[in-house]
């Protein structure tokens, strides 16, 4: 039987404070209302995780604080469970089937709103339709105000991005221990799932592997090619935990590595180390992945390094902070990414070696503890 | 292990033909070009499922059948052997980390369109920066040039509905034929999930066990509670197989219903079976709706009938048509829905009686087949 997720909901007055700094970093950045539908950032502002359909939930926070929760009428009762006592501090709105619910926000909103942010996800069809229903007032992105709560993980965050981190090496630790040779890349994708399943992943949401020349496209789908002596392998893994991602990649060799290849792997061993030694609060974002292109650079695969150094994890797998060129924000403490440089030759093969790091006050502090070493596989 | 997902892939000329059609569907309704991100929209037309993340992947269709793919650079390998051979029909259009995609897609759409039309679900930041880039472009939802498509199901398509149902309903059987009092919810929930991949679906997306008062929260979260003997106990559980959507919803008591139950419950099997009867093409959506809450008014419990009656279903569990009160478009051959009536008194108990029906020439098919007689359970 199917194993039931672990309990995720932090304490009572967690949200409440999310809630708090929510409508207080709207208010720094002259937003009048956040409107939230079901997402992570709507799971991380209530404890709970709404089913995101054609009828609209909408949470309105106003910057001066006051919450109201818009939702279906027949999803009234769940989300009165679901909040718990939360609910006290908002107004439910229930909207009947025949009513316009965007209609309704508009006049929760009341008089005088300038700029209004919306959830990044919210679905395009629910922003044309707000967007007629609030003019003129002018719809923004809602990404930068959660955003700057959402990056600063707590120590209680912190404790579950490592739990994930540890389950996915046990996870790597195991797949990298057994014969990998004459399976397909999906035989061997869906015991890389079943293995994050049973270190105590809730979900199992990627296992790419990618062999021989497969490994050379950073995105690959596992199909039915027939792993092999010589290849290069890249096994990028993760899933939720406790609500929390995972996201670790390895590279290894099936059989002993031709010197070419070991000769790549050491530059890109030597860029992924040189960028996690580089973390400590205040170097901008880009820095870092300015750091991790130099020994690929001076190599002469600075071409093959065809994307960004990292992205940020918790809740989301894809998160802020964004390690790519042209992101000069400074890093802060409580900040959660990856490091995951890489070195792709088309038609040829290709590797990635991929850390969860936090930042801290005393610099970067790695998750991941599966070793980096080149492995040879049989 | 886990199993894999059944292939689910049409004919190259099915998506050929899409891609025409829904061109053609756009230069009707004066809409320059279609603005397609990772979605069912874009599997829909070009038969793979794209990962739907923060880097914009977008399908940009125009009106002249002209295609095109924005994909990120390190994604092209993965959009192109995703693709097969539908790669030809398409110009792909990779995008570098530092480059604005969004602005890609402005030069993409050349000069003189005057509306573009944009997937309902698409990401909001998208949105806001399309907007920016594309204007004075108005930007318009996609829905209805998508759904004028989809709704229309093939022979092949309510072949895989059918099949998808009937898997259901042998989920539903099965768990109908144990023991349930003495179990929590919950636990009933997981085995419901495990039965329907047992009976072939890829994934179950929801097994609602709503036992007692909770049957009266038509989409109540399945919990900690303790079935026990004269509880109403509602069954609503679906997911994917072959890509395509399952949803029916029974209704069962725990021991013997007293008569009160029985009579409210003989209401709803009366307004759901006149419902079903007066499908047939040409009929208003809405009509369905009223035809099914006429027998529940007269009752006295019409304003214990919280949502619609039902909802459109495909390659997602909610699509168009619904049905619903000012929702007058005519029923077409093709259109596959549910016809789900309820009745909930709440802190009480509730019923609800779901099948998918296909519409056709001669009426109504009904593809679920299982008993909806109210079942007494152990």
């Amino acid at each position: 039987m199917t194993v039931a997720a672990a309990p995720t909901r932090f304490g009572l007055d967690v949200y409440r404070g999310r809630l708090r700094r929510a409508a207080a970093e709207a208010a720094t950045r002259d937003v009048g209302a956040l409107l939230i539908t079901p997402s992570i950032d709507y799971t991380y502002l209530l404890g709970y995780a709404a089913p995101g359909f054609e009828r609209l939930t909408c949470l309105v926070l106003s910057a001066d604080g006051r919450a109201s929760l818009v939702v279906p009428h027949l999803e009234e009762p769940l989300a009165r469970h679901e909040l718990g006592e939360l609910a006290n501090d908002l107004a439910i709105v229930p909207w009947d089937e025949t009513e316009d619910p965007f209609w309704v926000v508009r006049d929760l909103l009341g008089a005088g709103l300038m700029r209004v942010a919306i959830q990044d996800q919210m679905w395009a069809r629910f922003v044309l339709r707000l967007r007629a229903a609030l003019d003129p007032i002018e719809l923004v992105e809602a990404g930068p105000t959660l955003a700057a709560l959402r990056r600063s993980k707590s120590a209680e965050e912190v404790d579950r991005l490592r739990a994930a981190a540890g389950a996915a090496d046990q996870a790597m630790n195991r797949i990298r221990a057994t014969r990998l040779s004459g399976r397909t890349e999906r035989h061997v994708s869906l015991e890389i799932r079943d293995l994050l399943l049973a270190a105590g992943h809730e979900s199992a949401d990627f296992a790419i592997v990618a062999s021989g020349p497969n490994s050379a496209s950073p995105h690959h789908d596992p199909g039915d090619r027939v792993i092999e002596v010589g290849d290069a392998l890249v096994l990028d893994i993760g899933g939720f935990r406790a609500g929390y991602g995972s996201d670790t990649t390895r590279t290894v060799f099936v059989g002993d590595p031709p010197s070419e290849f070991s000769e790549l792997y050491a530059v890109l061993r030597e860029a992924q180390a040189a960028a996690c030694a580089a973390i400590r609060p205040g170097v901008g974002a880009q820095e870092i992945d300015r750091v991790s292109r130099g020994p690929i650079a001076a190599a002469g695969f600075g071409d093959s390094f065809i994307h960004r150094t990292g992205h940020g994890i918790g809740m989301e797998t894809h998160e802020e902070p964004y390690i790519v060129e042209g992101n000069a924000d400074p890093l802060l403490p409580g900040d959660a990414f990856s490091i995951e440089p890489g070195i792709y030759l088309t038609g040829r093969w290709g590797a990635r070696i991929e850390d969860i790091v936090v930042c801290t006050d005393g610099g970067g502090e790695i998750l991941n503890q599966s070793s980096r070493e080149l492995l040879v596989v049989e």
